[in-house]
């Protein structure tokens, strides 16, 4: 006997499909029907698994979020375990930027694996040093920027391009310069911004840190 | 005789009809049958306007930017400047958070006011001792965390709660000092991580310039 063509159908699979369509098609998202047809099965059997659309976004941030603590090694230094996550964080969603703007308001299930990254990294802050509000603060603050850079990776890269624009010239010049820095080095203009953004944000939290402990 | 109800069409109404249409609808977004509909004009006639969804969004784009430009204020301290900026640039995306995602990847129109204002701080980073290529890293930086800042500031401020889960102490913890400090402060969650993220971001830039002067 043949093996099935798909997978038994789970909450995980349906997730999974549900994020390819979203990768495909980065304007119009997916209806339910959409996701029964790519899984070859029926919308009803889709409520087995899943309660509804929320759900299935739900699940999509489980995944990504497993990708995110899988890839984000540890480090005992809280600003290096934050670079790392920062970084893992930044790739998961770059590769899946329509997620961005749903998930960053979705609320987070109980038991969700993010809500356990959080605990690491406010146990991790809190030891350091952070008080246990600002702790809350510095996780939120790297996340937002992360999210941002997300979608800065996502998009065309020639976006910004001024082309012949005449009237812009310091925009223009700087935006060149950026480019072939980027082309030299054998990275994305993006991922300049990325890390001049985040290793100034993680100095300047030293520094707070510093001189709240002074 | 009687003024007609709505403005004469142009493509600014259009763009300020649509971002309404977005904002009832985050999840939807709008098509150009329903923006006809608003404006109580034949689809055909939007057409003489705009070519496209594209350009709708254009507007839309431009439409933000001029507020931003007329709320940051200028000063002679780039870190200043680019503080003020990111101020007035948060609030404008946080009152239209569904624009975040699809501006943030579409491409800049020529003459676009966006153009001019990444003009004028790109002249005061570079005057002020940035490099070309950095100048326009520094830009996109800290608009990469302005608008990851503003998707987290138009959540929903419980989102993060961890409810009456007991495994993650310390992010629970975390998440009810943030708001009990917030609360004291007369301020939301979101708006003490900008605040902490933006103070960071800009000491750790100050602290790059220095080194590189030195």
């Amino acid at each position: 006997m043949g093996r099935p063509r798909v997978g038994v159908l789970s909450r995980r699979l349906i997730g999974e499909t549900a994020l390819r369509l979203l990768d495909d098609d980065r304007d119009t998202g997916f209806r339910m029907s959409d996701l029964a047809r790519a899984l070859g099965v029926r919308v009803s059997s889709l409520y087995n698994h899943v309660e509804n659309k929320t759900a299935v976004f739900a699940e999509i941030r489980e995944i990504l979020a497993e990708r995110i603590n899988g890839e984000a090694a540890p480090d005992p230094r809280w600003d290096r375990a934050l670079h790392n996550w920062a970084h893992a964080y930044r790739a998961a969603f770059a590769a899946h930027p329509s997620t961005v703007a749903y998930l960053s308001a979705l609320p987070l299930d109980p038991h969700s694996t993010v809500g356990t990254a959080y605990d690491q990294l406010a146990s991790q802050l809190q030891d350091a040093g952070w008080s246990t509000a600002e702790s809350m603060s510095v996780i939120v603050a790297v996340e937002s920027f992360v999210l941002g850079s997300a979608l800065d990776a996502s998009a065309p890269q020639d976006m910004l391009d001024p082309g012949d624009r005449t009237d812009v010239p310091r925009f223009a010049g700087a935006y060149i310069a950026r480019r072939e820095l980027a082309a030299a080095e054998g990275v994305t203009p993006a991922d300049l911004a990325f890390a001049l953004g985040l290793d100034a944000l993680l100095e300047g939290l030293r520094l707070r840190l510093e001189r709240a402990a002074a």
